[in-house]
Formats: C-alpha cells, sequence, structure tokens
C-alpha cells in the first residue's frame, strides 16, 4: 500500500476505468489506496461517479471514506439514503465521535430521526448525548469508546477487557482506570500492561497522574492541554469526575490547524472558513464585509481630508505622503495586534497588565519610529529641499506610528477581556481605523506647522 | 498531580520559599507539578533562582524540563557546566531527539565538543548523526529511540524485546518490523501484539500498511504526512529502505503550531519568531525589515503624487480617495495572496493550473468590485454630487481591485515556482505594491476622465 498522490492523471485513469465498467481494475486499485486519499479522488469525482467507488469499496472502509470526505459530497452520496439505512449502513460502524461529527451537519430534525432508527439503543443513546454537548467544548469532541479498568482489577482481567473491547475501539495506547463509581483515578499504558505480571493488581501497577478535561472543557484549552503535556488521548471526565470520553491527538491536529487557518484568513480580511476551490459566490460572500469595512474607511477619509481641502489646495505635497502616513500606521497596528492575539491565543503573554504591556509597545514602537522618522526627514531635506513639509511628515510618523501601536495592543486586550476572540480585531478592522487616525494626525499637525513655521 | 495555572501568585510563593531557605516546601511543592509547568515556572525567574529550583529537583526530570524552558534560560543554566557534565549529567539522559535539539543550540564545536565527551559511545554516534542531518528534514527531526521486532521473531520475542527496551523508549505504542536487512516491512500495534498468542510468529500478525518518510522528507511533508493518515507515530528510512528513527505527534504538534504562528507573524509583517515577553530591541528588529519596506513604498507613492501635482492643485477632491483607493488594493491582495498561500501550505490548490487560478480570481474581484463601485459611486453622486469625481473613483476602484487580485494570486504562485516561501509575499509586500499600482491606476483615470468628460 502507498501513499500517493491524487492528481489529475489518477484522476483521469478513474474516469477510464467507469467509462469501460472495469470493476475489476478499479477495486485492484481501491484496495491499494488509504482511506484519506480515497476521500481526496471522490472529492474531485460527480456524484455518479462517487457512488461507482463508494460501491466497489468495502463496508468498514466507506465509513471511513465518508468521515474524511469534504462536506458536500458527504450530503450528496447520503441524501440518497432513507434515515434507516444512514443509521444501520453507515453511523452505526463509525466511532461515535465521527458519527456525532456527521451527523452535526445535518438540520436537527434530521439528525434525531437518524439516531431514533438505530438498532443498537445503546450506542443512540450514547449519539444522542454526544450531539447535545456544546459546540467548541470537548464534550463534542470527544468520542465515547474507550478501554477502561478498575481499580481492583487484575491485570489479566484488563487485558481480557481489551480483547473483549478490540473490535469496538480502534486504537488503545492507554488504559484509564477508574473507581467503582466511575471517577477517573488514573491509566495504565499498553507498554506497562505487558511488562507487568497477570497477576498483579492494576492498583498497584497504575499511574496516579492522569490529566484529564471536563465536558464543558472549551476546545482551545484542549489543543492547549494536549500540545504542552505531549497527549496522544485525553480522557474527558463529567462534572461529578467519571470517565465519559476520550479526546484522540489527531483530532487535536486538525484542530490546531483549523484554528491556525482560521485566523489566518481573519488576519487577511476573509471571515468565513473557505478554501480555493470553493465557488465564486462563497470566495466573494467571504471577503465582502472586510472590504465594505475598508470601503467605509475610505469614505471616512475622504469625509475628513474634504476639511482640509484649502490646505491641500495650498500645500498640495501634503498629499504626496498620505499613502506613506496611513501604510505606516496600518503596517504598525497590524504588528503589533498580531503579537497580542498570538500571545492571548497561546497563553504566553504572561500575567503582566495591560498597562505593562502597551508601556512596552509604545517603546518597541519610539524605537522604530525615530529610525522610519529621521529616515524619512533626511529623504525629504535633501531631496525634497522643503523645509515645513519635512518637519511635518516627520513627526506625524512617529507620532502615527506611537498611536497604532497603542491602538493595535489595546484593543484586542480590550476585546479579549470583553470575551471576544480578538482575531476579529487584526487586519483590516486595525488598519483601517490607523488610516483615519493617521490621516487626523498628520493634517492636524500640518495645519499647526504650516501655520507656525 | 495538578495541572495549575502559573501565575503571579505562584511565582511569588516560589520566591518566600527562596528567601526562607524552604526547601522543603519548594520540593513538596515541585514533585506535585508537571515538567512543563516547572518549566513555565523557571522562565519567569531569574538565573539564581531558576538553579535553586533544578537542583531540588530529581535528575530525571531536569531533563524534561531543560527541553520544555525557553531558549535563553537553558543556555543560563548549562553555561555553568563544563561539557562534559553537559555530556553525561544531561544530554546522556534525555532522548535522543530532545538531545539533538539541544545541541543544535550551540555552537558546531562547542556541541562536537559535548558530544565527544559522553561516555556512551554508541549514543554519541546516534548523536553525530543526527545533528548532521539538514535542518527542515525529517532526519534532524526523528528519534533514535524505538521498538523493532524481526520479521521471523515470535510475539514472545518481540514482547521480551519490549521488556529489554522499556527504559530506554519512553513511550512505545507501536513496534516497527524489519527484515534481516533492517529494511521497514511493517508495523504491529501494542494492542494487537497483547492479542496475539505468544507463540505467534510476527510474521503472521503484523501489519503490512505501514506509512513512512525517509530522512530527507521535508519537515511540512511530515506535518500533512502525521495530519492526514491520523498518526501518532512515524518510522524515519533511510535511502536505502533501513528503519533509522521516529517522528513521534506531539514534535509534529509542536512544528504546525510552529509554522502557523510563523506565518501568522509573517503575514502581519514581523520576520522573526518573536513573542510578547522577548525584549524591546528584538521586537524592534523583527518588525523593521517590513516597516522600511513600507517606508520605501511611501516613498514611491509620494514621488507617483508628485507627477500629479498640477492636477491636485486643480482637483484637489482627487486627493481625498487616496486612502480609499489605497485601503482596497491592499485589502484585496491580501485576501487573494492568503488564500494561496494557505492553499498552497495544506496542499488543497488542486493541480490546476496558474492561468485558471487567476480566472478564478478575476470573477471573485469582479463581483466584489463591483458591489464596491456601485456603492462608492451612489455615496458620491448622492453626497458630493461630483460627476467626475464620482465616475473616476468607481472606475479607478474596480481597476484597482481586479488588479490587486490577480496580483494577491500571482505573486505567490510565481514564489513558489521558484522554491521562495510564498508566505513572504503576503501583508506588507502586497499591501505597499498595490499601494502604488492603486494610485497610479486611480490618477492616470483621473487624468483621462477629467480631460474627456
Amino acid at each position: 500500500m502507498e501513499k500517493l498522490q491524487v492528481d489529475n492523471a489518477l484522476i483521469k485513469q478513474f474516469r477510464s476505468w467507469f467509462s469501460h465498467n472495469d470493476t475489476v481494475a478499479l477495486r485492484e486499485q481501491l484496495v491499494q489506496m488509504y482511506p484519506p486519499d480515497i476521500a481526496a479522488v471522490i472529492d474531485r469525482l460527480d456524484t455518479d461517479e462517487a457512488r461507482q467507488v463508494m460501491n466497489a469499496l468495502a463496508k468498514e472502509i466507506v465509513v471511513k471514506v465518508l468521515v474524511e470526505m469534504e462536506e458536500q459530497g458527504r450530503e450528496n452520496f447520503l441524501s440518497t439514503f432513507t434515515p434507516y439505512d444512514i443509521a444501520n449502513e453507515f453511523i452505526e460502524n463509525m466511532d461515535s465521535d465521527d458519527a456525532a461529527y456527521v451527523l452535526n451537519h445535518f438540520p436537527n430534525a434530521v439528525k434525531e430521526e437518524i439516531i431514533s432508527q438505530l438498532q443498537d439503543i445503546e450506542y443512540a443513546s450514547s449519539l444522542l448525548n454526544l450531539i447535545s454537548y456544546e459546540d467548541e467544548t470537548a464534550g463534542s469532541l470527544m468520542a465515547v469508546e474507550l478501554v477502561k479498568a478498575y481499580q481492583n482489577w487484575t491485570v489479566a482481567q484488563c487485558i481480557e477487557e481489551i480483547r473483549l473491547q478490540a473490535e469496538n475501539v480502534e486504537s488503545i495506547y492507554i488504559v484509564y482506570v477508574t473507581d467503582e463509581m466511575e471517577r477517573l483515578v488514573g491509566l495504565i499504558t499498553l507498554k506497562n500492561l505487558i511488562l507487568a505480571q497477570p497477576s498483579s493488581n492494576i492498583a498497584d501497577v497504575y499511574n496516579k497522574e492522569v490529566i484529564s478535561v471536563s465536558t464543558s472543557t472549551k476546545i482551545d484549552e484542549v489543543a492547549n492541554i494536549t500540545k504542552k503535556y505531549d497527549l496522544v488521548v485525553l480522557p474527558v471526565v463529567d462534572p461529578l469526575g467519571r470517565l465519559v470520553g476520550k479526546i484522540t491527538v489527531d483530532d487535536v491536529v486538525d484542530l490546531i490547524k483549523e484554528e491556525a487557518d482560521e485566523d489566518y484568513q481573519l488576519m487577511s480580511g476573509i471571515t468565513e472558513d473557505v478554501d480555493s476551490t470553493d465557488k465564486v459566490w462563497v470566495l466573494s460572500r467571504a471577503r465582502l464585509p472586510w472590504l465594505l469595512i475598508g470601503l467605509l474607511g475610505g469614505i471616512a477619509s475622504s469625509r475628513i481630508l474634504g476639511m482640509y481641502e484649502g490646505q491641500i489646495m495650498i500645500h498640495p505635497e501634503m498629499a504626496f505622503f498620505i499613502p506613506l502616513i496611513a501604510a505606516m500606521g496600518g503596517n504598525v497596528g497590524v504588528q503589533s495586534s498580531a503579537i497580542v492575539v498570538q500571545g492571548l491565543a497561546n497563553d504566553t503573554l504572561g500575567t503582566r497588565n495591560i498597562g505593562q504591556k502597551i508601556l512596552k509597545e509604545i517603546r518597541v514602537a519610539l524605537v522604530n519610529g525615530i529610525i522610519c522618522s529621521a529616515l524619512i526627514l533626511a529623504y525629504n531635506l535633501s531631496v525634497n529641499h522643503a523645509y515645513e513639509l519635512a518637519i511635518t511628515v516627520s513627526i506625524a510618523l512617529i507620532t502615527v506610528i506611537i498611536f497604532a501601536a497603542v491602538f493595535g495592543t489595546f484593543i484586542p486586550m480590550f476585546l479579549s477581556r470583553l470575551k471576544i476572540d480578538p482575531a476579529i480585531a487584526t487586519g483590516p478592522f486595525i488598519t483601517t481605523s490607523n488610516d483615519l487616525l493617521g490621516i487626523v494626525i498628520y493634517f492636524s499637525i500640518g495645519r499647526l506647522l504650516y501655520n507656525t513655521l
């Protein structure tokens, strides 16, 4: 079995098998592929072709492919089945976290209809429970499949339990240990289980150092904990401390990547989670909100500049440096806000208060402001020989840089205190407000200096 | 043992123990803490205080804390030891990947001096090997500690091997199977090992579906593979297919987070990996390059605008919309480039060619350009009643939006073809070049229209 590049040649190959009805060759190719690669192929086929691939797959592979597919394709595929079939052909054969994930893409009524059709009542009840957890919490991410051992068991009993659960729980690295009330008290790795004597008591060999989260823990904390303590599985307990599920590191990896992609897009002025293969109108809609904010900012700028029309007519050279002042304010603001937003997300801000943080940003801004202002002063004096303009631009620039730094630091910290995602305050928001601020500062200083000098 | 918040109160508590020489209380606290939390405390203490904490820790905990500490603190701590002690007290007790990581922060000569002092010659030779791999490759990230079984072994022999390696290899989830030439042929999970009969042959129970990378595989591919195939450990083979190491998912998690943070910072115009607790001059230096680029862009803008001085004097109202045109060009450019850069990084761009991708961006830009231009037209006609200005601004805006989209799409794709990290072309670079482009378009159209209308 080979991991392979899903490229145009492979898709062409698949299409030639469809047109020749060559199911033998199709199956031969498919058994050599991993489910994520099959899903990547299906994502590039149309609905009919996708069904032909699915029909050629073993049942246990179909559910794995379904979970890896893009949402639209999965919806198209499942839409041809009855709720009963969706429940007992597909959902039934998925791990509970995957099942909850797939179910959560259906409207509430459909979701419950599908679950109610499940033959396995116990599983249905677990799923009902899982889909009831709030979004973005550990409960909504966890799987209920896990192997647990009671404190008073022997190692042999624990191994027997693994044997019983083997089919149900695909990957087992760690067995969690609970007391008779199902409360999590520790863990034992499979490595230590293998090394222990079968007759040993679990109580004597298990590790009491167990890190867990509660069902209501936010997923960014789940990610931070998994990363910090290098975990492969993270157990989830209910408010009474009872073990109710586990979160595996592969889901945390996906989570971290998704959050990072979202922050990156927010920073660049894109509001929805999109990728470059999405439709034109989806891509347009995701970008429009920030463009409209930029438009409003531009209109506001034009009105402010309108108030200085007389000044611009007398000193048109002042207009020349509008882009410089606006751009530098925007750049500094984005830099400062990025550092703060990242610090907040990674919990590396320390516990210093907002005041100290802003003071430090002012010092950084002062250093860079002095350097930039000195350079532009030298340029203007030597090239333009315009004394008033040179001084106006330099004083305005350093002022704008400091204000932008304060603003870029303060706004995300303020939003975070209000429990609003500070990431929305980066990118276009900071740029637009600093554009405005910069122009006001620049022309106020200009009016003052031209009248004084 | 509790995961705990490392806050001011805890640091204060530590300092009071130091001042009262209360090593009993200090030790009591420390045994209840995980190494990453101890490292977080040490990162906030001065060098002397850090040493007091280290002295209170068991040897095997010290090395774990060392690996988790910030670079500066680790350097300060290690600098008081001789190469011999660094080698045999610390490096010797680390996993090889951690040891290579710590060693790679020393200058080359020091690195080799430390390794040459190691008593364990075999380990020294492994480390020499590890530090020789190129940066950013699987070889530089892997650990050599792993459990492998030969194809012709029995399950019992394999379990005996785990017992022998138990102390050497901390976490074992998977045993890799090789042929007699050490070539990787498959794997067996500890779960399946437990479930198999001790007398079974490994050849009959191992899984031939094994995904591996080579020592020269780039780390972003390592990250993509681990994420795509939901792996917990990824085996690394040499060019002859021989198993030489493994990469664990916790390192991949760190990798993904670091790459994401770096891209985020690049996007926001910060060139080095910094965080908000760094020193003022480090923060200033990391930001200055992009500010200087912005400054150059601003100067270039001023020269272009200088060429239109006459036009600005006659129509000062044209200057009012300079910020709007510049900001919108910048925003659209950043949006387009972000989508492309992300698509390239995640390998989700598909195999469509640059031409198709740019055509799609033009369609997205057209939709948003028409909406924004229509809005600003309506505003200018109804509020400013300035016919020429209204038409100039709207035509310039839609032109700038389309150019910015093309530019923002093309540049990162072009850089990627040249094997240059496309992420450097986002943020300030795109903003600055689109500012310039926007002004040229705006005033060219303005000159044309004012003369014609």
